[in-house]
């Protein structure tokens, strides 16, 4: 929640031991020091404007709409600005009852495949924060055969020999700079393969004989 | 890894006891009893034509290509036809050494906020990997049968005789309100229909014999 800016955590009926433990934890933070216990769902939910239950979509009775999470998480941004969204999470063992599901709009699930759909509850959380901070339009990419790294790594070794050969001035450092160097490159593989006879070529010379 | 497909699990280093316990648990699964240890980094990625780094970017000094997330995502799943991608995640206390930055393409980065950029390891592999499975497209809505025009008309009348019939305050508009607020119901047509029966079981009861 606080690595995507997300502050209102709201506890429902929380099994106390835990909770309170992790309350008083050194670095629980200021999420955890302001959430707020509810004894039922209804309360928790009360001033929220659209509640959106998180599922594995497991049972196939569902009485809601089921979004799946780039669809929903779109849907939530646009709801953000009328008012409260809560995105209720239900116990990592059973998730949420039919009872809370009743409170809710409609329903998210994470594109998980098929026959592994049931989520580590942080993982899941933290999958739909992201869904909902995500930047939706990235940035252009590029297209070219890369090399294997194994055959950049022939190249940094190559290269280290031949500046060892050389008499490059040598530090404890020397390997990892030209390892970052030669990745540095961005070579396609086509120029990797030509940078490879390259520096075989200068080896050769520069061999003592 | 498992809840979104993703299944080799390469290891470099990993710190025995804790590897071999979680290997024997009963729960372990297919991806921990089939992950390949490797002592060397070079090793682990010696056949893999992209190798990206994740980072909290929290190190000013990065030789390397830094790219979000959302961007990077794109660039993994357009170089993956092309060979094998490694994702590569420190340790959770400490992250990438430099020495292991060098072996790495380019690097990613989580777009966490600013003031809490350090993540959790299994939260941020579930982030970036959920990003690599992500429908770029959102898929369209899914389709529920909405109810038709009449069928909506016919619970705005069945509203209306049984708000008349109970006392309701009448007013030239109340017709109109009725037919708004049946509408924002946005009732699914099976969902319309059992309102069709709520409705007229009331009606037949308010109704003078």
């Amino acid at each position: 929640m606080s690595n995507f800016g997300f502050t209102h955590l709201r506890l429902v009926n929380p099994y106390n031991v835990a909770f309170r433990e992790a309350k008083s934890a050194v670095h629980a933070g200021a999420i955890l020091e302001q959430a707020v216990e509810y004894s039922t769902l209804a309360e928790a939910v009360a001033d929220c404007t659209l509640v959106v239950g998180t599922t594995a979509a497991e049972r196939r009775e569902l009485h809601h709409p089921l979004r799946r999470l780039e669809y929903g998480g779109k849907l939530i941004r646009k709801a953000l600005p009328a008012g409260r969204v809560a995105l209720l999470f239900g116990s990592e063992k059973f998730g949420l009852g039919n009872d809370d599901l009743a409170y809710c709009h409609w329903l998210l699930r994470i594109p998980t495949r098929e026959k592994h759909v049931s989520m580590n509850l942080g993982q899941a959380v933290a999958v739909c924060l992201y869904e909902l901070i995500r930047a939706s339009v990235p940035p252009k990419p590029e297209l070219r055969k890369p090399p294997t790294s194994e055959e950049i790594e022939r190249l940094t070794t190559l290269l280290r020999e031949i500046l060892d050969l050389s008499g490059y001035v040598h530090a404890e450092s020397t390997e990892t700079k030209i390892r970052r160097l030669i990745r540095r490159l961005d070579l396609s593989a086509r120029d990797a393969e030509i940078w490879l006879g390259v520096f075989r070529q200068i080896l050769w010379k520069v061999k003592p004989s």
